[in-house]
């Protein structure tokens, strides 16, 4: 077993093609520069139309994003909302269906649902979540099962892990966002 | 939509089982201990039987790791092996089918196959991967699909996706590991 690099690795990713989904992040309140920077990485991975930093979420310019981001800040498109709520009713407006990663009563699985056309996953402060205000405008809220003594995981991991299951998740449905 | 804390996330999270498979982390020469951390985390909330570091991986006790893991490296059951490739063939030897997280040749989709009862997960240095020395010892390789300008995503990010795939696939195999 040989590692690919360079022309073959390219070569090898050209025969994956990606799903036919938009996908957008939206990230609230993520104070953390390292959790915003591997967003970045994450969402340039799986080729996120944008990334929407809401609130007191760290954003470009930053070292720290930049570096574990490795530059990606700078490729993918993003942009800055103080109002998160505003910007979901703006995504929605726009015809995305909008979830929150968050644990709420009637969250579904993220790996037991069809999902539209275009999608946006909105998480929330690395304590705190995705805020009540927020949460009332979203169409839903998915979650990924947990078996540990902590009740979650590290942010950009849980958002690497929902995103990439939304991404290739099987049928698009039909249901209006 | 109330996001559930406490009590009523535990009996939340009680309805969802984890799968019957175990699940070991193998982080050969992970210098970062960010990573380091950030898997720990993973490995507490899929209920990962071990974590062994090997090589230069960043180990406890130290800060960062406990900082980022949020003290999960007192939890998880972990290990330290200089030779990446003897701990692989012991993990063989008890019956642990070993894959290496790198995209080689041979490499399957994560998602696009099945998995013993036993799987032992290998990820590799940041920069360099899982070294041909180890990658030889393993049963094979899995890969993640990625569509964007960087041919990888953050270690921690990949490692969780990955993970969390494997447990959660349908399928046990009968495959001899």
């Amino acid at each position: 077993m040989k590692p690919l690099r360079g022309i073959s690795l390219k070569r090898f990713f050209q025969k994956h093609p990606r799903p036919d989904r938009e996908l957008v992040l939206m990230l609230q309140d993520v104070e953390d520069p390292v959790n915003v920077g591997a967003s970045f990485r994450t969402a340039d991975a799986l080729r996120c139309s944008q990334v929407v930093l809401t609130g007191i979420s760290a954003r470009p310019p930053h070292k720290l994003i930049t570096k574990v981001g490795r530059g990606k800040d700078r490729r993918v498109r993003w942009r800055y909302a103080e109002d998160s709520a505003a910007a979901v009713d703006e995504l929605r407006a726009e015809g995305f269906e909008v979830l929150a990663l968050e644990i709420t009563e009637d969250a579904i699985r993220v790996d037991a649902r069809s999902y539209s056309a275009r999608v946006c996953l909105v998480v929330g402060h690395e304590d705190h979540g995705v805020t009540r205000r927020t949460l009332e405008r979203c169409d839903g809220s998915v979650f990924l099962p947990m078996y540990g003594k902590g009740a979650s995981m590290n942010l950009s991991v849980a958002l690497g892990i929902a995103a990439y299951t939304v991404l290739h998740a099987g049928k698009v449905s039909d249901a209006p966002p």
